[in-house]
């Protein structure tokens, strides 16, 4: 069995953020490392027919709260974003980029994009902040803004999209363990119990 | 203010019957009552748009596996009812019933007829079922049976109900403390750490 989380998000997710934070510990805790694949909802809301709880009825004013209350409960910084839900399929082209070419960068890259868009008031769609937390990390940011564009990185993103709908992920964040398939932030502790029942 | 918890919670919801086991102990850990609200999530899904997860596409398939995994991961006997969703307007008219008639025994009920549809295989639409269990409990079961066709009862559900969405609750289970509002069995851990918060 590979020891590893398959970690399955969307960069406009808001629990998707809070679980990019905690991911690693979580991972470290049960002995295993992460994978990152930034996905898109898009694709998988048509198939399940849902949309954006922010804009659904009575579940939309709750969740703009829950999301602020979930962030500080867990001491993430967090400030709702002007503009919200947004289109985020260059910030995951970007991050397959380094998963080619800095490997190492990926978690650190996805967690720094989520701070720029849900804490620090910055548009992520803009290819110039993905190419300055790029260059910052130490990576090349021309290089990064020609793979936007790249035919291979389109197509590995769709695969990976594909792949994950047939695995059954539906939703951000997403994690598979094995196969086994937990949905939601709030599945940090089920993981947890059920890593100790696999133990036992 | 008032120490209390309002739990709102459809008898046909998983996650509110695992949230009804633990919501007294809850409850007592941040010093207050449980106010037992049943309702209806028809009439919210209305409003929301929603359905019932275990009818999606997708989701489906992995809400049902993860509420078996959830009972489990907390210790609450559970087997998926063969038929589900159903409807518990007389459940729900059967414990405000009860409200009124025995208010000690609304918590003790609730659990029970949870568990009768949710691990004993029963189902709780049958006026019979309902009827034992308020037997058993000490109550009068033939005067439970004609509660559930009075209009004073079948008001107070309504009532009840829009009262509800008046305040936001949209699904099961829901709680609200000081109308700050909880919605999921998996909100309980965000509530210790809100209380903690607001003690601060």
């Amino acid at each position: 069995m590979s020891k590893t989380i398959d970690f399955y998000y969307d960069y406009s997710s808001p629990y998707g953020y809070l679980a990019s934070m905690y991911i690693e510990q979580l991972a470290s805790d049960i002995g295993r490392t992460v994978n990152w694949y930034p996905v898109l909802l898009g694709p998988m809301f048509k198939i399940t027919g849902s949309r954006p709880p922010a804009n659904t009825a009575l579940k939309g004013k709750y969740s703009v709260h829950d999301f602020a209350r979930s962030a500080e409960l867990f001491d993430v910084p967090y400030q709702h974003p002007a503009e919200f839900p947004i289109a985020t399929v260059a910030a995951a082209r970007a991050t397959i980029f380094l998963r080619h070419k800095h490997p190492e960068l990926v978690g650190e890259f996805t967690k720094q994009t989520y701070a720029q868009f849900f804490a620090h008031g910055k548009d992520i769609r803009d290819v110039a902040v993905l190419a300055a937390l790029a260059k910052d990390l130490g990576a090349d940011p021309e290089e990064m803004q020609q793979a936007l564009a790249d035919q291979k990185i389109k197509d590995e993103l769709k695969q990976d999209i594909d792949q994950a709908i047939d695995r059954g992920v539906f939703g951000s964040p997403f994690m598979l363990i094995d196969n086994e398939a937990f949905w939601g932030f709030d599945r940090f502790e089920h993981i947890r119990r059920w890593v100790k029942k696999q133990n036992k």
